[in-house]
C-alpha cells in the first residue's frame, strides 16, 4: 500500500494503538471545565521544586510515569521518547528525562509539540522500528512568562489579544500492539509566515499554519470538516479561531460547530478572565491527553482529526524586528472497530 | 528482516544514500585545516544580515540551497527537512525554512542535532515515508557566546577546558533512490548526566554520553573500535575525547588512531590558540557534510561510525544550579559497493 497520499499525508499501514495517556494540570486548569479530565492537579506551581523551570522538568516525569503506570508498564518497555517543551534548550523534557533510561530523541515544534511527537512516534511505529514509543511535552505559565514576557511577580497588564499558557503536560503512550484509539494518518506541517508581528496575538500568526496544514490534510484525503467528528486545532484560541473559519470561507469550506480549539476548551474564558484562550504546549497536550482521549474511549468521539499549532518566535526575533512564523502538525486518530 | 539488533540499535532495511551535502563555514573555519573541504567561506560574520542570528538562519539558507542545487533538486523534490540548532527557540532554523515550502520537523538536541537528524531522516525513508529528505544544521560562535556566556564584545577570558563554537552549517541530503554513501545502522541516544556542572567544560559532561550510545552501538553489532575506518563523536573537544579513551579503557577496550572527534578536526588547536577544540551543532555538521563526506566519496574512507554528541544544558539551568546532562546519537555510513 502507497503510504503517502497526495502531496503531505501519510497514511499508516499498521495504525498505531494510543494504548495509554496522561495529563497534569495546575490550579487554574483544575478550575476549568475540563477538571475531571486530568490525572493529577497540583494547587503548588512549584510541584514541589524550588524554581519554576525545575517544577517543569518535574510535571513531564510526574506525566510519564502516571502514563506507563496506567499502561502496566516501565521504562525498560519504551523503544523512545519523542518530546520537547518551550524553555530556551527544551530543559523542561532533557532534565526530566535524565530519570528515564530511555532513548531520546529531542523535538522543538513550540505548541505543536504534541502534534509532532504523535506523528514521528507514529511513523517509527509504522515503519518496524519500535513497538512502544512516548510522546510528550508541557508548559508552564510561570515559566513562560519569564522567559516570552515579563516575570509574573512584575504583575504586567496583558493585551486583549493575549493568550494564557497552560501549566500542563500531556504523555502518550503509543503501540504497535495494544488496543486503543489509533492514528491513522499524519500530515506534516511547513513554516507559514504572514508577516505578524506582536507577540501577544500568537492566534493570529498560527492560524495561517493551520489552514496550510488542514487544507492539505483535507485536500489529500479528499475529505472535509465535516467528515471528522471533531476538528481540533492547537492553541489558536478565540481571535486565531476566527480567521481560521475566515480563511476556509474564502474557499467555500464551512468549520461547523464540530470545529474548535485546544486553547478553547481548557478555560472558561469569561470566568476565568483567559482574554483570548488557553496556549502553550501543555494546553493541546493536555485537552488531548485528557478530554480527548477519555471521549474516544468512551465512544463519544470516533474520528478526531487533532491539529496542533506553534508560534516559531523568541523573544530576539521579536526584537529583531522579526515578524512570527507558525506551524501545524495534524493526526488523524480514529477508533477502529 | 528484524529491524533492530541487540537493544538499542536499528539495521536498516534499505539503508539511504547521502546523495548530496554541503557546508558553509566562517572566517575561523576558513583558515582551519578543513578549509579546503567547504562549498563556501564567508570573511564576513555577518553573512550580509543585520544581527548574527539573522545571520544563522542566512547559513543554513544557504547550505540547504547550495546542497539542493548540487544534487540538482529543488525544494520541491523534498518530502521532509529535519533541522535544529542552538538558538533560544530554534530560531536558526525557523526563520531559515520560512523560504522553503517544505514539511518540517524542528529537533532539539543541542550538538548532537547532525546525529539526531540524520537517524530520523534515514528511518523515515527506511520506512517508506518519502524518496528524500533534508537533514540540517548551524551554530554561530557569536550568537551562542551571547546566548550562553557573555556577548562577544565584552571580550571575556576564556577558561582553558573552554570549546569555540564552529560557525557553521551542514546539511545532507538522503534519498531511498541514487547513489552515495549508504545510513546503514542508527542507535538512539539517553540522557546522561554524570553531575558535571562547569558550563565551560561541555567535553567531560558529554562524554559519558558518547560513551554510552558508542558502547550499545558496539555491543548491539557486535563490532569494535576497531572494524571502522573512522569512529568520530561529535564535539567532545580534546579533554572530552581523553575522558572517553578512559571511559572505554576501563571496559578492556581500547580506542586506537582511528578514533577521533569533530571539535579536534575543525581548527589547528595550537595555531589557532582554541583552547579544548570546535563546538557547537555546526562543528560535527561541517565536519561531516565537508570533509568526512568527501573522503567517503573520494574511497578514502569506506566505514564511518558518525556520533555527534550535544549538552541539554540552558544558562538558565546552571544558574539553578543544575548539572549538565548529555546526549549522543550515533550513525553507522557506509560505501556499499
Amino acid at each position: 500500500m502507497e503510504k503517502r497520499i497526495g502531496r503531505r499525508t501519510l497514511r499508516l499501514s499498521h495504525p498505531p494503538a494510543i494504548i495509554s495517556h496522561a495529563c497534569i494540570g495546575g490550579r487554574h486548569e483544575g478550575k476549568g471545565p475540563l477538571a475531571a479530565d486530568f490525572d493529577e492537579l497540583s494547587q503548588d506551581s512549584f510541584f514541589g521544586e524550588k524554581t519554576w523551570e525545575k517544577a517543569e522538568s518535574t510535571m513531564q516525569k510526574r506525566v510519564l510515569g502516571r502514563a506507563l503506570e496506567k499502561a502496566g508498564m516501565n521504562e525498560e518497555d519504551l523503544d523512545f521518547i519523542f518530546a520537547g517543551d518551550l524553555l530556551n534548550q527544551c530543559i523542561g523534557s532533557a532534565f526530566s528525562l535524565r530519570d528515564f533510561a530511555v532513548p531520546f530523541y529531542g523535538l522543538y515544534g513550540a505548541c505543536s509539540t504534541m502534534g509532532e511527537s504523535l506523528s514521528l512516534a507514529a511513523l517509527l511505529l509504522d515503519g518496524g522500528f519500535g513497538t512502544t514509543i512516548a510522546a510528550m511535552t508541557s508548559s508552564h505559565f510561570c515559566t513562560a512568562e519569564r522567559q516570552y514576557r515579563m516575570p509574573v511577580p512584575y504583575g504586567s497588564q496583558r493585551s486583549p489579544t493575549a493568550q494564557w499558557t497552560a501549566t500542563a503536560a500531556g504523555c502518550s503512550i503509543l503501540s504497535s500492539r495494544g488496543e486503543g484509539p489509533r492514528i491513522t494518518h499524519v500530515t506534516c506541517g511547513k513554516v507559514v509566515d504572514k508577516g505578524i508581528k506582536d507577540a501577544n496575538n500568537m492566534g493570529a500568526a498560527m492560524a495561517p499554519a493551520a489552514y496550510d496544514t488542514l487544507s492539505a490534510f483535507f485536500r489529500d484525503t479528499d475529505t472535509g470538516p465535516e467528515d471528522y467528528d471533531l476538528v481540533a486545532t492547537g492553541d489558536l484560541g478565540k481571535l486565531g479561531h476566527e480567521i481560521l473559519r475566515d480563511l476556509f470561507a474564502r474557499d467555500g469550506v464551512t468549520l461547523g460547530g464540530n470545529c474548535t480549539d485546544c486553547g478553547l476548551l481548557l478555560f472558561d474564558l469569561e470566568r476565568q478572565d483567559m482574554h483570548c484562550g488557553a496556549s502553550g504546549c501543555g494546553c493541546s497536550a493536555a485537552v488531548f491527553n485528557g478530554h480527548l482521549l477519555r471521549r474516544m474511549e468512551e465512544g463519544s468521539l470516533r474520528r478526531l482529526l487533532f491539529a496542533p499549532t506553534g508560534a516559531l518566535l523568541s523573544p530576539t526575533s521579536s526584537f529583531q524586528g522579526e515578524s512570527i512564523p507558525g506551524i501545524c502538525h495534524a493526526v488523524c486518530v480514529e477508533v477502529l472497530s
